[in-house]
């Protein structure tokens, strides 16, 4: 049989990756999906360096829509990212009749709806495996490995550039500015970093995954989003000599009344393995209520790791676009038409522990005056930790880990803690989950 | 539409499980299908105990050809486990046109060509997820998430009885003997505990992953198994002086000439997150030239988790039995007519490096003639730790760490070095992986 035709819309990192992986594994590939797989046209507007990457045979051109309106590809894949051009190529690939594929996480978490449901309506897949943790098979695990669960949460650590700056803030003790240039001279973030370090890329990921775990509609607009720039090296010390790291995760938890979707620097118990995750690693720990806990670690980002997942989102659709559309397995998990309308929870209705530092004048009935704002509010303490008091210094650090409580009361406790004349700075607070 | 109808050939731990999974989450199960499945059926010798167990509209029969033979049932979930009647029940299953889902890793192992021929020959499925590492996706991950990848190798705890015991060996500082007797009390380790300590039903599933990560027919006979029944507490601390922690690894890697295909106790970093499972928890490390190392982790064993993964498959064929059968992902992962005759190598053409510790005089020159035999043999050390003696004693433990080595060279080594009248004991010696 011929090979499934693929065209590529663009050709950087992960585009090469693709042109790549198929080529050098295309026999292994082969004898899984019964049919070959050839990508046969490439668009970029830097056709001269796009022919330089593939081979002969490939058909280059500078026009997306040459690609989409060729009657021999079967399959677009979307690489040109954000939401602007790359929405208007995937929608009209869809209506040309073909298959897409996309790592465009900042796409569909934003335009999802619209855009699954004009592949239903045409009859054809959308795959995007490679849109959250790269090479982790962490869609396909949700959608179809875990279907037998009400999945309870999912927190993943899903932005690699994040996690590499907090890695090495911990174990060299730097300051957030200090690491970020290096982590840009090693190319393991941007030139702009905004999208990485201010959460928005990790929120679309957890925007998505929350999406197909609990049967909701993507709502980006709805994820509380914070990012790790404003996050101290002090921080990090303390949350170390408490038995906790502090992570960006993403996280998604069905929570009475409905569904939490945040992304915020965490405290975890470093014995978790999830703690253990360093580097430019992914992993994503995901609770259902048969399975308990799973984990799922890889590669989330680069060339051929984030390949490995389009490449597999091809083989899917060869093996299964013959399919009646109706048994495919549904672009968000669930069959379209038994989405529910759970809301997402606005952050003051979040549940979650607190790590709290305040810089306290060093006197008598300092303690007791903070304890007691949190007990009238039914905040309860997990931990206090005072730190000693330098000779000759007027101040000192107090940090308290809380239990669980309602976000919206802790706001509260901190608006009142604050105004203490006792209370000598900006508290930091910080959210802590044991994900036990 | 009617919901599909499955027939449970056994009601015992996973069998429960699969029903409570099933009538607990329904709803969003028949949301996610999009079609209700159903236990109809249920054979178990005890039928007063099924009874007990399932609901009223569930028919209960001691005999399980009566479900096999019944037009009604769509889908037989086959849970007696073994090689002997099971394997009857499910070829007679196949036969009578029936998709099946097992949990046996024993039959499929040892019987899978034989099945899995047959049931394309009757153009069902045969859905075996559960069959090893529980409620882990890991058969969907290696047969669809990672179709894009030469796999290199997979690593995996996968046995949590042996697990379990060897994390109280180690935290407990117990020997073996102890701590499977209080395993066997706590409900971890079974009353003939056999085929968990001696490493068989790890090799099952290794076999198992070997086939679907090659591409090669299921060959347990080729396997090399060695449990950890011999394995003393000296040993784990040794390890962890050294920076090792001592696992039950189910290995398949692909190696010139070959597959190698071994269960053993194995020494691996304790910086790997796999060296971090603990319990009776399971994780299996994969290795693929495109995604790099991905891991995946959780409950291994158990009622509800083992369930997760039988209904997973039920899901898997609630969603693709109408589909062109051509076009369903092949049950070892490659189409049957593209497996291939790469041989599963003989022990002593494996490739690893090696733990050793001798026991010998303590009298000058004895490293130096051990050292000889190894570098004669072109085995390089990695490391050396020797134990000062005691007052008085006349002799001490010596450690080597090897760089390494083919496992026929060792082989030759120990002969050599055991010959020594300055080794004072049989020499232990055990595989060492740095799974980087």
């Amino acid at each position: 049989m011929k090979p499934i035709q693929v065209g590529l819309l663009g050709i950087g990192t992960v585009g090469s990756g693709t042109y790549n992986v198929l080529t050098r594994n295309q026999q292994e590939i082969r004898r899984r999906a019964g049919r070959g797989i050839e990508i046969a046209m490439v668009a970029d507007l830097d056709t001269a360096r796009a022919k330089s990457l593939v081979g002969e045979g490939v058909e280059v051109v500078a026009d997306a829509r040459a690609v989409i309106a060729n009657p021999a590809i079967d399959i677009v894949v979307e690489l040109i990212g954000g939401y602007g051009i790359a929405k208007a190529l995937v929608l009209e690939a869809i209506a040309a009749g073909k298959h897409v594929v996309t790592a465009n996480k900042a796409l569909l978490a934003v335009h999802g709806t619209e855009i699954f449901e004009a592949a239903r309506a045409k009859g054809v897949m959308v795959g995007f495996e490679a849109a959250v943790a790269g090479g982790i098979p962490i869609i396909k695990a949700l959608r179809e490995g875990l279907t037998a669960n009400r999945i309870e949460w999912i927190a993943g650590i899903i932005n690699g550039t994040t996690n590499f700056i907090l890695s090495e803030m911990r174990s060299k003790g730097l300051d957030f500015a200090t690491v970020l240039a290096e982590a840009q001279r090693l190319g393991y973030a941007e030139a702009d970093p905004t999208f990485d370090i201010e959460g928005v890329d990790a929120a679309h990921k957890a925007t998505l995954m929350s999406a197909i775990a609990f049967g909701v509609p993507v709502q980006f607009d709805k994820a509380h989003v914070e990012g790790i720039t404003k996050l101290q090296a002090a921080d990090i010390r303390y949350a170390e000599q408490l038995g906790y790291r502090i992570k960006l995760l993403g996280i998604a938890r069905r929570q009475e009344g409905g569904i939490e979707l945040r992304v915020h620097p965490t405290l975890v118990p470093a014995k978790r393995l999830i703690a253990n995750v360093e580097g430019a690693m992914n992993a994503v720990v995901v609770q259902g209520d048969a399975v308990g806990t799973t984990l799922y670690y890889g590669k989330g980002a680069g060339s051929e790791p984030t390949a490995s997942a389009v490449v597999a989102d091809l083989v899917d659709i060869t093996r299964l676009h013959t399919a009646d559309p109706d048994h495919r397995v549904p672009h968000l998990a669930f069959q379209p038409d038994a989405l529910a309308d759970t809301p997402i929870l606005p952050i003051e209705q979040v549940r979650t522990s607190f790590y709290l530092r305040l810089v306290v004048a060093d006197e008598a009935g300092v303690l007791s005056r903070i304890t007691t704002i949190l007990a009238d509010l039914g905040i309860s303490i997990d931990a206090v930790l005072q730190r000693e008091s330098a000779e000759g210094e007027q101040q000192t650090d107090l940090i308290i880990l809380t239990h669980e409580t309602i976000e919206g009361r802790m706001r509260d406790a901190l608006a009142k803690m604050q105004a203490l004349p006792t209370v000598l700075a900006p508290i930091v607070s910080l959210r802590k989950e044991e994900l036990a």
